[in-house]
Parts: structure tokens; C-alpha cells; sequence
């Protein structure tokens, strides 16, 4: 195995964006973090202080791509607003682009990447560019999906899936794009992974309810929300998010088989504790998706890297990320008109008027 | 309490009808088996032989009516077909009814059933008609419904269950009239129970595909189905029903409230036994439902006796077990049409011309 | 199958009596609850109240013998101290004996019924007469039985048991015998059921504490005890008993074979509910064994029932039970004195002397 | 934070050598991997290759630490039998030592260890000298030692604890020193971290068998024991060690306070996975130690490490550890003689002739 590192910048360093330098900065030995990049110069403060004086500072994410000459990828870790354009602008240097989910803000938008991608790919064939689901990095979808694949529960053909937040009012903002597009894409990523990548879908629909925030009408979402995905291969997904649970996390998936079943994560836990008193036998559960996946987060910084380094595929396919992007964006919107979305066996939407 | 005994006879002895035979006969102390009425005399002679010979025992059902003055009660457990006037000839003699599920094979049919009880209760007020749903008898579901009903999860919300049988293509045959009207309406009668059982239909959508038996289509019935229904109150309900599980029956509920969440048969289990060996750490799971329903069936004989001997109302209503197979009759339709389909808020559906 | 019933009489109407009659009374289709015997009259008149008016009741117990000439059976539930009289009784008249457990109050007693036992067979080789071990019944324990008896864990080696009762001070009195005699002594009886009715002990060594009542020490007993019981055919069992659970009853059994491993109830719950709240996800666990076993109490009236009429095995062998009552005692009496109790292959206890 | 990096040597590059030297080279942000010793050189070039060539290798321990004037610490890895004089050599250097367990192969050594770092403290007080008993790095077990320590279950006063490792006869070697040092010895552990590592034992009793493997016998040693153990303040612990697990590593405890109780790992598994297919419902469990606790290993490395920088106490006291070894020798020592070892309350073994 090379010794040679990978030069990585993270732009971005709210919260994950600290989390993603730290990973990429001490818990992945292939990587090297030479520079990161945001508007507040406290954080950037603050990175310097943990990761060292080496560390190199900016304001301006296109400086930052212009004075460093010798880097090969970067972490767009910044607000969801931002990311795809940051991400082709790495793209179009030529750089290796792991990009926090979202992708993007508009279904458009990461069409656009999508499309700068394909075009860089035809010079730089080598170039890696790859949005972070990190369920895909998860222990456990990875055993469940190995044994998918080789056939142990013969034809995958119902997909049920559920990402079900601990309820947060601070997160009930108007940063969060929406239930399916922000929560349940994670779902409907697995759907695709489970079900296959080419997987076309045909309709989809959804309904939701405001148990919790009735305000969330007004910016077209809802608190709670059901769904349906049909796809041209006769298999089908079953998806509900929430975002208020009492307990903490619960996201849980099934993949029923012609010839068996394969379950994640049906009993939420936070570790191997349980707790006997006077109300019974308890666990605890973990309050966030972080609680849950620091592993896979971790692991998605070393398969990237290795991914870029070795010149072998990158884990997520960015066309895969768009397909859901897409499915995400009708499952919103049938949430809010009552109406199915369908899609014909190209991928075009059915228009109304045809129905 | 009175020693007083109600005077039972079961129409149908076929395995379900053998089973209620013996619940009333041997494990409801104040019921007694008077009379069986089977088309088969081989029935009759094995139901004389367990139950002892002053069982009396009719080929015909108008005939047992007819010579059996002192009757109170009749389970109906005959074939599917014939339980709606089986019925009705009950109900119009006064006799208190338990109704072995599905009501009927027609949502018109039922309405018959329900329109005699209810000209038949303006002059015997205390008269009991009720159709055996166990899943209401089951000491878990009850433990979690006045959990819910004292507001443990506040409002009880988004409402999920699944009814997963053990693949048996011995029952893939006609008589099984449809994947949610026949399986499905459990988790329906259940969704009424849990979000209140005068909540009003909105809408539903449904779709469903042939994983094991393609020929399920030409009778308009599926392997796999997933619907969701809408109430007018604001609260939601997920489905997901299937005849292709390989470990066993999977019967599970999910309630999500605003403060909390309750989960019925998430793990299921046969027993208690774990068994660990080469392959991991195992457990089996009840074959099918009478395995998993087994004690439920039995406190649904004795509560009925009880409500009959007590005058206390039945633990069912009958309106909302019509009402339950108007919502199934519903996602079946939707799973074959694709169409979304739309009630008024009196309960009438919306014609498609209107949409 | 006959039709003739088992003509039985319960003396001792407690809680534990009550229980028998009414399982006798009315879930056991085969059996007659004829008479019941109790020096309390209200006792009489409740139970007179709840199984009829045919019900004849006693005061006394040699009464009762004398007056029921067509008495088959009798159930032994009254206290403790009065059980092996009871029992010698009814077996030298020729009835079959249900002894509730404790089979007596010393080792020396329970010999005695034995002793009377085996002279009664002589000339009455259809007597049955069995202590009431309810976990022998219990459809779990049952299912692990079978599997170790079939070898699917091939050798069974190593036997771990615990019996941990709800903290209940109402409990800690006189007239609880000891931790080991009265608690533990259910798992040394699945000891010898699991590892081989023949199993001949070889020592026995113990320990104990005083967590919650140090005057326990007054009269020679523990609140928590640890035992280990070493047998001549190399075979060893690990015991825990304890009464001061919070939660509820947690009866855990492990049976480890050369190739594998089967547990009982590792994961104590009273039902399929899982409650999810602010504190995580939780399950209740039984109150108490009642709670845990009541399916066990009807299905041992049942067999003990068949195996009368039928002449068949009872379902417990007498000599196991008193069998268990010797390791028991000893294991107490370790727990007191800090010493080793050694055995010869005989079944005699080693004097110190001779250590 | 400082970011000064300790600089650390691994001594012995086998299975486990390696693992630490990977930890603190990779996943140990504050520690800089420097040398490291083994005397096999294709150990060594393994390391270069995957560590870097910047890594200093020796064949020999001693001249490693004549020719690293700038270590801080070691890690010693090596071949049991050379724990405790590679420690003593390091320790007399005014290294902090990480020294993987077991400390040494007899309990006198242990005590030379001991006295030497105590000696060493007298002139250098920031001198760090440990025991690397994984579990105590472990997310649950610190989880639950929190729970007690804050009171949550009242006073801990049982403990029950079991390591039951894999069937792997290729472990069954003379280096294996026995069942109750080698492998119960991390249960020991916690029971003194559990219930007070001041506890004081007062006796330990303990019986083996050897089910698998009779020729264990000849080296003092069985392949399945139990074990109690008594301490003078009152409380007790409950062992059982197993090496013929079927399904994997099962490693369970549980704390028994008169309040509660907390239980780790009860329900042993590899992931969130579960398997539903014609066999039940199955879950994998860990192979082995470091598929249950190589979080913990990492976990270890980096508050060993922070502990050296930061001048605070190190993790794990080594006087605690050498009397873990005392009970485990006395356990192991029982289990032979068949006789209980009894401590005074200075923890000097009380002699036979006293008894």
C-alpha cells in the first residue's frame, strides 16, 4: 500500500464540518488535512488549535482553491445552500469532491454537478466525486446488504425504511429543505442501494401530518410523513419519517426477500446497557443520527480517501444520489398536493394533463 | 356473579370452527356447548366424540335454529360465504352473534348485517353482534391500547402495522378474497382502535406487487401490498401486509404519539427460548396466527359470554368492524387501480368524475 | 379419549389453593372439582360462591377423606408445614397427590412421603403422586428441554440458573423456609431435569448476603445467595437467587452443551409491549411468578389430570423432587456455615470428620 | 489542549502488538508511534511497510531503550512470560508503561512489577503504569459503572459475570495459563471496579470441568468453571468462565444493587442485523475479544496517552490489578484442590492448618 497521503481541505466547519476535519485530520492515517475554510474566522481559530499550526486558514473558499496548488480533494461541508456550487468548482480544478448531503438545494441544482461531473470525468477519469450518505458506511447496512446480495433472501422485493428523529424544536427551521427531501432521502438512498441502483421508478406518493408544528403548512411540510414508491421493476418501498420521537433516534429498515428478511436496527439501542428499576427493563437510545453513525461517518473518510488514492470506484455512485434527490423532491410534493407522481420508463415525469 | 351459563352453539366446524367449539366448551366456564351445525357429518361425529354426547348435532343451520328453543348465542364460523346470512338469520331470532371474521365477502353484504342488528336492537336492546377480531383479545395490544388511551404518548398520531404471514401457497387459493380485505383489515380494525373509532376516512392509496404467485393479478389480488389511509382528524396510518415471510407470522404495530411511542410485537418470538449455536443466536416465531393468537381467542369467548350474560356492551362495535372493511375494500381497489380513493366527510366516496 | 372426569378435591384455599381449584374447576375440561377443604369458612364460601352450589366444602381435612368415598384425587395447597401429612394421607387411601411446593418443610418429611409412596405402589402401581414444580410446564422450558434432550447442544455441561424475585419485605417472614430450600429449590430441580434425572450430586458449596435485612441471619438465612453444584458425572450448575429485584421476577435459565447453548427467558418481559418515552425503550417484566407461570399452573392440572386417568408417568418423578430438596438443604446449610457439603456415590453425606 | 504528541514504542508485533502499534499509530491523535521491537524481523518490516519509514525498528528490547532517549512510553506486547520483566526494565527507565494483560504469568512477579513502579513514584510522581484490561475502555461498561457509581441501583452487592469464549481448540496450548487467570481474570477485574477496587477479599471457591478437552487436567486446568467469590464488606461475586461457546463470544455481567440492576450485554450480538429466514430470527455474535472490544482498544490507547500528557491518573490502578490476579490465582487454585481459599482481612491467605 502507498504511504503517499491524501492533501484534503474541509470548507465548512459548523458542526459536522469540525466533525468531517476530524476525522479526515486523525482517524484516517491515508489522509492528510492541510486547509480548511469558512466564513467565521472563531472557527477557523478553533481548527488551528486542535489540529495544529500546520494547519492553513481561510476566509474565501475560491482563495483557498487557488493557493493550494497541491491539494486533491475537498470536504464541502459548508450550509446546504452552498454546497453544489462549491462542489463544481472543485470539480472543474479537478479535484476529489466528498460532498455532505444535501447535494444540493434543488433537484436542478444537482442536476448541474451531476452534469459538470460527467463532463470532467471525460479528462480526468480518475476523479472522485461523491455525496455523504453515511448509512451506506454503516456495520450493519453493509452486513445486510452483503447478504442481500448474495442472494439470501432471494428476489429483494418490499424496501421499508424509517428515519425517526428525536423531536428538536431548534431544528424546526426554514433551513431544513423538507421531511422527505432532508430526513427520508437517507431511505430512499437504501432503497436504491437494496433494490439496485437502476432501479427506475414509476409513481410515488405520500401523505403527512402536522402533529407537532402546524407553522410547517406554511413552507409546504409537514412533521410527520408516510410514503409510497413504485418502481418499473415490480418491487416497491414503504417509507416513514418523523421528527418527534420521545425516546431518541429510531431509523430501522426491512428488506423483505422471496425467501427471507433482513431487519437494521430494529431495536434501537445507545449501546449494550440495560437498565432494571421499578418501570421495567430500559435502553437507551441514541439522541441523533450522530449517536448512531460516528462510525460510519469515520469510515466514509477512509474510503473516500482510499477510493481517490487506489483510483477504484467511489463508494456512492453521484448519479444514484440524484435518483433519490428526485424521488425525494415528488414524495414532497405529493405530501402537499395529494396527488401521485409518476414517472414514465425514461424517468420523465408524467404530466398531469396526460393522466 | 350468576352461574347462570349461556346456552352456545357454533355453526362451522372446519379448524377455526373446531377451535371456538372447544373455547366455549372447555375453557369458558360460564358458556355451554349445546349444539354444532356442520354440513359434514364427519364433523358433527369428531365434535360429539371430544365434547360428549349430550352435544346435539345439525346438518343444517335453519334446522338448528328451528329445534334448539333454549339457544342464546351462535359463533358463526362457517365458510366465509355464508357467515353474512348466517348471521342475519341469528340476529332476526334474537340471538346473540359472534361473527368469526370477515363479516362478510361483500362491504354490501355487511351492511345488511349491520342494518338487521340495528332494526333488531330497537326491541333487544341487549342483544350482542360481534365479529372476532382476536388482535383486540390480545393481552399485549391491550396492555398498549390503555397505555395509549390514558395518554402515556399524548396524541396518538401515525399509526403502523403489518400483517406478514408465513409463505403457505396452500392458501393462495380463490376463497382468500384479497390481500387487504382478508389480511390487512386486522391492522384496519386495529387502526381504528388505537386513532379513535369514529375517526373518518379521507383517503387511501395502496400499491402492491406478485413477488411469488403472478397469477394473484388475474383475480386482482397481490403477494405484497403497502397502503396508507388518511383521516379527516389529522392522523395517518402505514400498512404493509405480506404472504411471503419465511420465518413465521410477523404481525407488528407501531403507534407514534406526540410524546411517546409504543411498539406491539416488534421482536417477534414463539417462546422465550433463545437458542445459540454455530449459525448465531436464535429464536423461532409462531407459525402462523393461531399460534401467535391462540389465548386471545380464548378471552375473546369468554368476554362475549361475559358481555351476553351481563348486558355490557360488546368489546366490539359492530359499525366500526364495517367501517374497517369499507377502508380495505378501499386500499384493495386503490392497490389495482392505482388510484387514490377519496371519501367525503359523511363517509361517501368521492367519485373520480368530481376529482 | 374417555369422557370420565378426575374426581378432585384442593384443600388449602390461600392464594395458591384458590388458584388450583379454579384451574381444576374450570380449565381443566377433564377434571371435576368436587370438594375443597379449608379451616377458613369464608374461604369455603368464596370458592362455594365462585364453582357452584355442587361444591362440597370442609373444615377438616380427615373429614373430607372420610366423607368423598368417590374422591380420586387431591390437591395439596395449605400451608407449607402441613403438606407431607396431607400427602401421606391421601396416598395411603390410594389417592393421587398434586402437592403444591414445598414438598415438606425438612428433608426428613419429604423422605417420609416418599417412603409412603413407594409402599402405596406395591399394591396401587397406577398411584400417581407429584410435587408441583410449575416451571416442568412451562411451554418454554419445554422447548428447551426438548432441544437438549434431542442433542442439538450436544452434551449439557454446564447448568446456570437464577430465580430473582420482586423485592417484596411483606415475604421476609418466618414462614418463608429459605433462599435455597424455598426459592433456588426450582432451579435445582430443572438442574436435575436438564443435566439428567440420575445426576448424583457430589458437593455443594454456597454464599450468601444480607443486602436488604440483616435479621435474615437470625434464622439462618440470606436475601441474595450464589450456589455451585458439582455432580458425579462431571456436569456442574452455577445457581443465583435473589429477592430484591426491582423490576420484577427474572428467572433466567442457561443450559451450555459441548455444542451449544440454549437460554430461558435472558430477556424477562411480562408481555410483546414496548414502551418508548423521555427515558428510552422499555419493557415491564412479570410481578411475579404467577405472572410468569400461570400458563404452566393450568397445563401441570391438565397433565397431572391425563396422567391419572390415563395411567401414563406422572409428568414429575417424586424421587427427583425429594432429590432436589437434599442438594437444597445442603446448599442452605453452606450458605450458613462458609463450608463445602461433600456427598459419597451412595447419595451420603461425607462427615467432616473424614475431610 | 497541548499538542505535544507522546512519543510511544510497541514492543512485541504479534496479533495484538500489532493492533497497538495500529491504534497509536493511527487512530491515536496525541501519540506519535516512534519504535518498535520484536524479535522477528518480518514483524518488523511489516510495520515499516504499513507505519511508515520514519518507524525504528529492533530486534532487541534493551537496546531499544538505550538508543530512544527520547521515548515516553511503552507498550508491552510481547510473549506473556516477558511482561513483567520488560515492565520492570521500562518502569526503572521512568517510562509510562502500557502493559497488555496479563501482567505477568505468576502473582509474585505481578508483585515485583507493583513494588517497582511504587519505588519508582517515590522520585518520579507523573510516572503512569498500567494494566490493560480492555472492557474497563469500553462504551457500555463505562455506561454502566457510571449508573452505579452515581447511586442509580442503591449499593452494588452481587455481581455475576461471564467470559465465555468460542470453541477454538487452537487456543487449548500450554501458553494458555488457565481459565480462571487467563480469561475469568477480566471479570475479576470488574467485580473489584464494580464493587469498590478497596473491596477486600475474604474466600473464593470454585469448580471446573473439562468437557471438551480432559487433557487439560495435566496442566491444572478445565475448559468450563464457576466460581464465588467474598468479599468483607459484605458483597458477593458470581463467575462463569467457558471456552465451547458455539455461537461466538458471549460476554455478559450483570450488577445486582438494592435498587436496580444493570446488566451489559445481555443479549450478545455483531451488529444491528437481523436475519429472518426459515430457521427464525437470528442474530451473529462477535468471534471473538476483539470483535466485541476493539472500540475499547483504541479507547485505551488514546486515555493512556492523554493520561501521560495531561499528568492524570492513569485509568486502571495496577495495585487493583495485581489483586485481580490474587483472586484469580486463588480461583484457579480451588478450582484444582476442590477446597475453599480463605483471605484475613489484611488479604493473607489463611493457612489449611488453621482451618
Amino acid at each position: 500500500m502507498s504511504t503517499e497521503k491524501l492533501q484534503v481541505a474541509v470548507v465548512g466547519l459548523g458542526r459536522m464540518g469540525m466533525r468531517h476535519a476530524r476525522h479526515f485530520a486523525t482517524l484516517t492515517p491515508r489522509a492528510h488535512l492541510v486547509a480548511v475554510c469558512s466564513p467565521v474566522q472563531a472557527e477557523l481559530d478553533a481548527a488551528k488549535n486542535e489540529f495544529g499550526g500546520h494547519l492553513r486558514t481561510y476566509l474565501d473558499y475560491d482563495r483557498m482553491l487557488q493557493h493550494e496548488p497541491t491539494l486533491q480533494a475537498v470536504v464541502v461541508a459548508s450550509v446546504a445552500s452552498a454546497h453544489a456550487e462549491q462542489a463544481v468548482k472543485a470539480i472543474e480544478r479537478g479535484l476529489h469532491v466528498l460532498c455532505e448531503k444535501p447535494l444540493s438545494t434543488s433537484l436542478e441544482e444537482a442536476e448541474c454537478v451531476l452534469a459538470a461531473y460527467k463532463k470532467s470525468l471525460l479528462t480526468r477519469p480518475g476523479q472522485k466525486v461523491m455525496c455523504g450518505f453515511s448509512r451506506r458506511f454503516d456495520a450493519s447496512y453493509r452486513d445486510a446488504h452483503a447478504r442481500v446480495a448474495r442472494g439470501d433472501i432471494g428476489v429483494p422485493s418490499v424496501f421499508r425504511s424509517q428515519t425517526c428523529d428525536k423531536l428538536d424544536l431548534s431544528t424546526f427551521t426554514p433551513a431544513y429543505s423538507g421531511i422527505f427531501t432532508e430526513s427520508s432521502v437517507h431511505d430512499i438512498d437504501l432503497t436504491l442501494w437494496f433494490l439496485g441502483e437502476d432501479s427506475r421508478v414509476k409513481s410515488v406518493f405520500a401523505a403527512g401530518i402536522t402533529a407537532i408544528e402546524p407553522a410547517l403548512r406554511e413552507r409546504n411540510d409537514r412533521d410527520n410523513g408516510i410514503g409510497i414508491v413504485e418502481f418499473y421493476n415490480g418491487k416497491i418501498a414503504q417509507l416513514l419519517v418523523s421528527r418527534m420521537m420521545a425516546a431518541g433516534q429510531e431509523d430501522t429498515t426491512e428488506i423483505i426477500g422471496t425467501q427471507g428478511k433482513i431487519a437494521v436496527n430494529a431495536a434501537p439501542q445507545l449501546n449494550l446497557v440495560h437498565i432494571h428499576d421499578a418501570t421495567g427493563i430500559r435502553r437507551e437510545v441514541p439522541a441523533d443520527y450522530f449517536g448512531r453513525f460516528r462510525e460510519a461517518f469515520i469510515t466514509e473518510a477512509n474510503e473516500f480517501t482510499a477510493s481517490c488514492l487506489n483510483d477504484t470506484p467511489a463508494p456512492i455512485r453521484l448519479d444514484s444520489t440524484v435518483n433519490a434527490m428526485k424521488i425525494a423532491c415528488a414524495l414532497q410534493e405529493s405530501m402537499v398536493t395529494g396527488q401521485k407522481v409518476e414517472f414514465d420508463e425514461s424517468g420523465q415525469r408524467v404530466s398531469l394533463a396526460k393522466l
